[in-house]
């Protein structure tokens, strides 16, 4: 059995903690500076506190990085700078060029790097059909922990970049195409034809759509990064980002709406989408 | 009855100046130095031919535009200079400010305008369920010519840009999310992860997206110009145009589909897209 390290249990990595810990293998994280929902989380998936990162470190062979994109490379010096030289797995929603520099940071360090993309939820049970996939050449090892449990995690190359490549091309489309469904509501709110563009649509359409714009807006404030990413991935790919620029600009207007308690209704969404010209 | 100018019996305009000439109205077009398939589509639609523009407006209290976008300004520019005062209807796919830029030109020449804008494919038949939605004072008055006919042409505001806004935000999301599509399988095929995509997607949404795309590579050459006014209707409504420019440089990409005999192979289509970096 493994001794496996999490930075950090966020609403996703909690998830992932728990289902390698339920598969008997041993979950360490750092509860020092962690916020109380974050302990919260910790508790739920049975994780074992070690208070610092580096008492983390130091007691894991694999570590599992999963954290907010923007945050991916700080995690990592940290890692480096403490001598880990043991598996290192970044999770976390980056380009594939950004996933080799973060390689790179690990490897200086003297770890080895695993690249991995999450698709899906938080993993808690199997029903939520959540996959960790992985590239690189120990890939395999960490595959292994998840054997049987609530989270696949498939290995789908020996190259660093495939993992974060297939992440970025699976988001590009969910939340590049609720951006647009936005961003196309609130023109036709601009121009008055909201009613009309319904009626074309359809109700089912236009409902489910509705639905789905709204119901995102809680998670808007960090899918901005992720649409940078994205538009970096299709750029270095030679493809224009502007469809992911656009995506995340969409997303920064709604970021107010982190914290609203439960939905709020279209006509809230596209105020706040147009009123930032 | 009413004597209806038609410029031009393109592969939609046809079926236009075919819908209300079954409805009993004359429709007029000009066969001077127009194709051959055009004088095809004409006659399939039986519409009358009067040889040179100048001659359908001197005949014709009503004259409908239905062009390539970047045409529409010249074919409005002849009519004002010919002084048509009848009621001119630009139908074309253009952006509200550039309706109204259309609109001045025309008026300008002493005739009324309607704003048109038409969803869906050429309206032969009633199941083709083609709309061709219209704005604006005297838009009744052309609605009217199409009642019973195999095109339904609701009225939807007086405000010219009203129904060029609704056929924008339409197309928006059709042929946008076609074009992010395409652009995805691009990225993943450059990546080298597009067989792990498809298995992530599932073997019916990979179907459906790989024929969408390879079947929409025909018309990819005159979507470029659609989504530059798709793009700049965002921008006037001050939300990011980035959507729309990116589709556009997918569909330039992809023009030398035009005249390819049957859809070509996905393999062909991001060859294409992705050798123009």
């Amino acid at each position: 059995m493994t001794r496996i390290g999490l930075l950090h249990p966020g609403a996703m990595g909690a998830s992932v903690g728990a289902a390698v810990n339920d598969n008997g293998h041993t979950v360490l994280w750092a509860s020092q500076g962690r916020s109380a929902a974050t302990q919260e989380r910790a508790r739920r998936g049975e994780l074992q506190d070690v208070a610092t990162v580096p008492e983390v470190l130091a007691s894991s062979e694999i570590v599992l990085s999963v954290c907010p994109p923007h945050a991916a490379e700080d995690v990592a010096a940290e890692v480096a700078e403490s001598g880990f030289a043991g598996l290192y797995v970044d999770c976390n929603a980056v380009s594939p060029e950004r996933t080799r520099g973060i390689q790179r940071i690990v490897e200086k360090g003297g770890a080895d790097y695993v690249d991995g993309g999450i698709i899906g939820g938080p993993a808690w049970t199997r029903e939520a059909g959540t996959r960790l996939y992985l590239s690189g050449l120990r890939a395999g090892e960490v595959s292994a922990c998840f054997a049987d449990s609530p989270l696949s995690a498939p290995v789908i190359s020996e190259r660093i970049g495939a993992a974060s490549a297939l992440k970025m091309g699976y988001a590009a489309f969910t939340k590049g195409s609720t951006a647009l469904l936005t961003a196309i509501l609130g023109m036709v709110e601009k121009e008055g034809v909201r009613a009309d563009l319904a009626r074309q649509w359809g109700d089912a359409f236009t409902a489910q759509t509705v639905r789905r714009v709204c119901d995102n807006t809680a998670k808007a404030w960090r899918f901005e990064g992720e649409m940078h990413e994205i538009a970096a991935t299709f750029h270095a790919a030679g493809l224009p980002g502007g469809f992911h620029q656009a995506a995340a600009e969409v997303f920064r207007r709604l970021a107010g709406f982190k914290d609203h308690a439960g939905p709020p209704d279209i006509e809230a969404v596209l105020e706040a989408l147009l009123k930032q010209e």
